[in-house]
Formats: C-alpha cells, sequence, structure tokens
C-alpha cells in the first residue's frame, strides 16, 4: 500500500532536466515518459504503449509525437495514438494517459492523480530558486528508502550535529530546543531553532566568510508532501535584524528540498541551496554545491541503512518520540489527512489554484 | 503457477552441446542433469541427489553413471542408484527421475510430464538443421523473461522495423498486413506477410549480394509450444517461383527458434540460421551469425524490460491488440489449450509419435 | 518461523573479536551490537537506538557509553539511555535490551531469550582452546545456508571422502560404517567412526609427519544447537592406546565447530583446529589454519548451493535418509525438542549453570 497521496503535486524535475529528448521518471510508483515540445511546454506521459506496454521512454521523438520502439505505434502530446502498424484504423481507445504539468520556480511539478482534481491543492513557491537576487546550487541524490524517512530527517535538524559533524552541524543544533508551529488550514509545518550564539560550521564559514561565532536561525517551513523551505540565517553573533525588519547584514540561505516518492522504497531527493550573497561567486558556489552534496549522501547512507531496518523489522516496531520529534511527528499527522482526503470522492467546492 | 503445459515436447539443448560431461539445464522450472553416454544416448535426469538433494551436476561422471559430489550415491542412466557410502544395501526407494530424451535434427527433444504420456505430443520437425543442403549458424541466449513474451515477439514481425532497424527491418514490414491461419486438429498457426518490392536489409543484401530491391516473403510456422519456423524467401523484384513450383533463382533462409521456459521467468532463446545458398562461404555464415545475434540481443534487451514492467504491473492490465497481434493472439490461445490438456487425464487413445 | 530456539546459548563471536570497539553481528536474526568496557567486560545490546531505530554500531563509542549517530541517544552497557538531544528529561522507556554474556574457553557466548531463563541450559566447554598444551588455530567463515544444513554436514562425515578428497577425504571414511549414541538427559549426540588401517590425507600427513598408513577415529560429541567437537585421534597403523587409557603415542586433533544462525537463511560457520603436538611449530600452524580454512569453504560453496535449493523446493520434499544419517536425524530431533521447550513456559526448577 502506498503511503503517498496521488492527489497532490510533485516535484518531477528540475526545468534544465527537461529538453526536447525523451527523460524517464517514475513518480509515486507511476512510470512517466518526460519531455519538453518543440513549443517549449512539458508533457508527461505515462511510460508506457497501450499495445504491449514497452516503455515510450525507449523510443524515438519526432517533432513532438513518441513513435514505440518495438512496434511503431505514435502518440502525440496528450497521448492520442496517432498511427498504427500494418493497418489505417486508429483503434478509439489507443490512447496513453497524460499527466498535468505546471512549470514554476525552475521546478517542474505533476499531478499524478485524478486530472479533474489538480485544483484541489496549491503548489507551493520557492521563488529563490528563480530570482536574480539569488545565486542557486542544486542536485538530486537519488535515495533507496521511503520518503517518510527523509520527512523524518528534515523535520528534526538535531542530527546536524552528529551524521554532518564537521559539515553543517554543531553542538549547539542538537542542544538547542526548538519550537513548533502548525497552520492546520494551510497544511503547513513550522519548525524554528534560534542559536544565537553558536559555533560556525564549515559550511557557512567558508562561503560567508565569518570567522567567530554566529547566530544561526533555522526556520523550518514544510508543504506537505513534497516541499521543504530552511530559512537559514548567519550574522555574527549579537547581529540581530533591525527594528524595520530589515536585516542587511546577515547572510541568508535558503535551502530547499523537493521530496517525491519513486516507489514505495525510494525517493528522488533533490536539494537546492540558494544564497542571497557572493552572488557572482564560483568559488562559493562550487564550495556550497560540494559541501551540500556530502551532507545530502550522508543521509542517504544513514536513510538507505535505516529503510532496511524499518522494512526487516519483524512486527509493528515501537517507537520513542521526544521534544525535537514534534514537527515530524505533526507531518505524519498531515501526510495522513492528505492521503485520507485524496482516496475520498473529490471536494465539491475546490481550492483556487497558483495557476 | 507456470504458464506452460509440462507434457509437451521442449528442446533441452543442441546435440552438439551435450557430450560425455555433466551439463546442467532447466528445463520448465526442473533442473536436469544431461550427458551422452558412451554409447552415444543422451541421457537427463533430475539434478538432485536422491539422499540430500546435492545438485548431480556438480558431481563427477565414471563410465556411465553418476556418483554424487556429496556423499557418493552412484546412478546409472536409468537413474538407478548403485551404491551407497557406509552400507552395502541400497533403499529401494534411491531413484532419481530419469526423463525421455529424442534426439532429431540437431536438437535434444525433452519430455518433461508424465513419461507415459510422451506419445500424446508429435515432436515437430526442422530437416534444414542436419541436411547437407543447408549451411546452418546458431546461438542460444538466457531471456530474463516469460517465454510468452519471445512467443509474442516472434508471432509479429512488424517490431523488425522498428527494433531491428539497420539489421532485419525496414519501413515494409509494419507497413505490409498479415495472413493468419491456424491448423486447430494439428495445433500450428501460420502468418504470412509477402512484400513483393521492399527495400533490401543488411541481413540478405550482404549475404545473398543482392544490391535493389526485393521481394520478401516471411512465412511463420508456429508448432507451440517449443518450435518456431520461419521461411524467409529473397529474390530481386519480381522474381517469382515457376508454376511448377520450382524456386531456383530465389535464396531460402529458415530462421528456427525453439522457445523453451527456464523457470516462470526466463527463457532459452534457442536461435539458428540455416540457407540453401553460399553453402561453404564462411564469411557468409560468419556474417549471418553475428548479424542475427545482434538481432536476438536486442529482442532480449527488449524483452527483459517487458518482463520486469509485466511482472511489476499493479493489477490485470488491459493490452490493446490490433491486426498484427492475430498470429500471437492463437498462439495464446493454442498455448492455454495445451495446459488445459496437459493438466487434465491423459488421452484413452494417443497419437502417433513420429519416433 | 525461525527453526532455532532464543532461549539457548549461542557463540557470538571470538573473544579476539571484541575490543573497545562498536561490533555488529546479528544472532538468530537478533542485531546486536558488541564492544569491551575499558574495564575489561564483553557488552552486548541491541543494535538499535530507541528513538528511530538507527543501528548503535555506526554510531561512537565514548569511554563505556555508545553515542547514538543519528540524534546522540546516549547509552550505557545495561542499555539505559544517559542523555538525549535538546531536553533534559531522558524518558523512562529510553532502554535498548541487553543480553547476558559469558566468556568462557576464548568464546564469547549469548543468551538471545528471556533473560531470566538463561539458566535453563548449560553452556558446553571445549577447554582445548584455550589450555597452554594446545596450539589453536581459527576462522569463521559467512554461510548463507540455514544452519541445520550446517549441522547435517558436519554430523555425518563420509562426505569427506568426496567433498573433501585430497584434503581430509579418503575412501575409508565413506566406507566405514559409524556408531551413533544420544544421551536423552544432556541433549549430547556421540557418532564415532574408529578406521584402523587408513590412507592419511595430507592434512595428517603433512601435519605430523607420517608417511604410512594410519588408525584414524573421529568421535563426534555434539552439543545442539551450537557447539560441535570432533576429537580426532592419529596414530601409525596399530598404534592403540595404552590398557590405562594413556595414548602419548598419537596425535591428538580437536577440530570444534560453533554454529550460529545469523538469520533463517545464514549462519555464522565458527572453525577451530586446537593440536597437542608440534606446539611452536608456525608451520604446522600455517599449514592448518590454509588446510582447514580451504576444507570450510568447500563446505560453504555445497551449502550455499543447498540452501538455494531448499529454499526453492515446490514442495514437501521427500528426503531419503540411511545409516550415515543416524546422528543427523538424532540432531534434528534434539533441535525440535529444544525449540519446543524454548516456546514453552519457563521450567519451574532450572539446570545447574557452569557459570
Amino acid at each position: 500500500m502506498p503511503t503517498w497521496s496521488r492527489n497532490q503535486w510533485y516535484v518531477a524535475a528540475y526545468s534544465a532536466e527537461i529538453s526536447h529528448e525523451l527523460f524517464a521518471r517514475t513518480i509515486c510508483g507511476e512510470p512517466l515518459v518526460l519531455y519538453r515540445t518543440t513549443g517549449g511546454d512539458v508533457v508527461a506521459l505515462e511510460d508506457r504503449c497501450v499495445h504491449r506496454r514497452y516503455p515510450l521512454s525507449k523510443s524515438h521523438l519526432i517533432d513532438d509525437t513518441i513513435v514505440c520502439g518495438y512496434h511503431g505505434f505514435t502518440y502525440d502530446q496528450c497521448g492520442t495514438c496517432l498511427a498504427a502498424p500494418g493497418q489505417k484504423r486508429i483503434p478509439r481507445t489507443a490512447r496513453v494517459p497524460a499527466f498535468t504539468i505546471v512549470e514554476q520556480d525552475s521546478l517542474v511539478w505533476v499531478w499524478i492523480g485524478d486530472n479533474d482534481r489538480s485544483d484541489e491543492a496549491l503548489i507551493p513557491r520557492a521563488p529563490w530558486l528563480d530570482s536574480p537576487e539569488y545565486t542557486v546550487v542544486r542536485g538530486m541524490e537519488p535515495l533507496q528508502a521511503r520518503y517518510e524517512l527523509l520527512v523524518d530527517n528534515l523535520l528534526d535538524l538535531s542530527h546536524e550535529t552528529y551524521l554532518h559533524g564537521g559539515y553543517i552541524g554543531t553542538p549547539e543544533v542538537a542542544q538547542t530546543p526548538i519550537t513548533t508551529e502548525v497552520d492546520e488550514d494551510a497544511g503547513v509545518i513550522y519548525v524554528s531553532r534560534h542559536m544565537d550564539d553558536a559555533a560556525c560550521p564549515p559550511f557557512y564559514a567558508e562561503s560567508t566568510g565569518i570567522t567567530g561565532r554566529i547566530a544561526r536561525w533555522q526556520d523550518i517551513e514544510y508543504h506537505p508532501p513534497c516541499l521543504y523551505l530552511l530559512h537559514s540565517r548567519i550574522a555574527p553573533t549579537g547581529d540581530l535584524p533591525a527594528d524595520d525588519g530589515t536585516d542587511d547584514h546577515a547572510f541568508h540561505v535558503e535551502v530547499v528540498y523537493a521530496i517525491t516518492p519513486e516507489t514505495e522504497h525510494s525517493t528522488h531527493d533533490f536539494w537546492m541551496v540558494a544564497r542571497d550573497f557572493a552572488l557572482a561567486d564560483q568559488h562559493v558556489s562550487d564550495f556550497l554545491a560540494e559541501n551540500n552534496r556530502t551532507v545530502v549522501l550522508q543521509d542517504v547512507v544513514a536513510l538507505d541503512v535505516l529503510e532496511t531496518i524499518v522494512e526487516g523489522e519483524k512486527e509493528h516496531y515501537q517507537e520513542l518520540s521526544i521534544n525535537i520529534d514534534t514537527g515530524g511527528l505533526a507531518a505524519r499527522r498531515l501526510l495522513k489527512r492528505q492521503r485520507e482526503a485524496g482516496e475520498a470522492a473529490p471536494e465539491p467546492t475546490a481550492a483556487t489554484s497558483t495557476r
């Protein structure tokens, strides 16, 4: 039983990944073939020919049609079959499902569920990813673990101290208590940890040039199921925002994750790091990309191990949760609510989409 | 649940594969050990010692007996135990099942089912494989896919255009309609595609020396479950057989496949190419062997992918079939009939065997 | 369903394997983390943090506490949690199970079952392993087979002739009948094979220097489930023990196996060879270590194959057992008795432990 809601928006790819070539990716157990038309639109079809289910991603793109690599069934960007081998008549049922796509903030969002319900959920925003005021580095690591383990991981940053020591972890992260808030209506979870006098980990020391102790604020904003924002504020100790809210002397890093289930036991772990300083400094870009990728891979190694443990548990295992898990537990609750809503009949009055 | 009938003849090996050495091969889920006696007969026993089921194929052949490599239980070519360790008395039940073997047309056929029912089915013939009027190249590729996917593949050659372009495929194959006939009594399926003005693919251009367009006739004769014959006639366009049926100016290639299930998800894909021209030309032999092996491996790659797709389908998937699938659908029907007959009680009056 | 009794003693490791470092090993399906305290005691805890079940073996040992590598939960050698991240209060239920350990005869024995039942079974002795009168070589090979296949293997040494020819096997082993006795009260199985005029296999010829034929006595003593002792006496043919029981002219080799289930399909195959001659001869030590390891690996290869066969058997397979299997069948019976006793309620009157 999948533990995700199909009736939600998920990040399928970075915009830059999709060109006029066939691209295969499985999202929420659904095999997709994606490509960008000559007109610039992103198309997502089920990656199965209707005839003998050969993967269309192993086929050929001719103009804006896909010609199946097995027997030549030809589909347009709506999934409608235009040609079949050895006969003129095209069967009426020869149609490959097409999925709704929205491109926004440099991300390709897909609606895997019922097409007529895609206005039931808003697509959350991450404007830093596509703004001239920020420089962004990014990557995607395949995770052989269920997406809930990554949600757990990101909602509780106390693990930075132990798993990411020498990169982004310092003792203060695990020591400092968190505050957690849940906006039940909007379905957003906020977890904050403000360290006002902390060691500066290499990730920030090298990128900002700060040499002493820092005020380090971590403000998480999780939009289940897919988008995770970590607003990170770094400044020398004592350097607070002005009373009017301006904060010109601090360094701001927007760490963004898109958490997209691939299968019940694997996840696409998209990570992005946007900064509002040293915008043109390639050394800082390279350093942050390399350093953050190392950190993500440390998580991947740990979560891959946890997946085998969770999968192999003999019976229903009893975890122990403490204060640091408040955000993660809230996330589980909201994800469950989304699943139940997704499986239920469509809502009579739909929410307003951002599109 | 296996989808094959045990009470049918299957090709276990090429005759040339079996010598006075122990040879392991699994046929229809049944592990066999094969060897050729000093007298020249092929023996097939279950590949399990009766004592602790050690594979006999990992044992030693001493004269015409197998001595188990674990504790020395010794078996003759009927599977009868002749010796056991530490005692003189041989238990009466110490007997390894032996399977009925027929060698014919350079193939080793085995009857996996009930030994007393082996006359219920005829062994189909492929005389070109062992005739001085033909030169044969052959091979066997392991396929990690259920045998039905290979049957589907071979019964619908329109895929040559898309999967084997540049080898045996040209546009005319997919464009030209087929005619299909089923001999219900004999249980044979005939699929024909006569292209009277077609491009000559490299496979035939290089081997026959024809430089222009050709008449290309494909006459399939499938004897379920195992033997597939493709009578291929190649001649310059307009060059038809004489009224009396002689056809001396054409090139004839007999493409033969033996489709033998190994397990529910793997198949022995035996392929043979017999020709009635350039009999002693080693270059043509090498070219056809290399070219056909490449084509078979293209199928193997595609079918291995399809197997993972079919195996992973969430529910009963609905395929779409069109005219080109008439032969394949008939094959499924005859295979199902064979399974049901094989599982039913033996027929009171048996068919005449070719043996 | 595991086929072992949890309420028995098993060898978890050699004493020499456990130092002041975290060491992971799964015993009877139970993942353990082991280490030796600064005081010299061996500790065994369940290899799972109570919080999010991260393996403690991938964590850090600080003095005699384990600090979880994910979020820093800290445990003492009893499994009691001493610290948790972000808060002072330690939840009362934060405790990792600790397992009872006894070190004896250079072996680390663990009680996997109910802690209050560890006096229901005696730990059998193997004093040669830790005696100045013997020199010992040893090793451990991972076996991808259920432990019962190794019990079968070791209780019936007639396989030495076929699987270990050229190492420890000669024709006489398979030819010579055995005698088997079972001490039902103590739960010990004795299998003896006295060959009074046998070829001397390389294993003994090279290590003892005997060049002619030998008297070779094999006296097996199996203490289910874990400890297997083979008392091997080697002497020139005709050279018998004195009437008073002294046996100074013979060579004695104590071959010891500890058979510890890892999972239902894998086993820790601990092997030890103790000798009472050439005590300081490094060449003999090296030879015996290398030769016995080769023999063990021959078994591993064979049993790994058998595991795939046994696991893949279609239905309940009927083995054939003969005289040589008397010891193995008795072992199966005693192991079954232990399982049933282990699952039953604890005995009201406990046996006396050797501890």
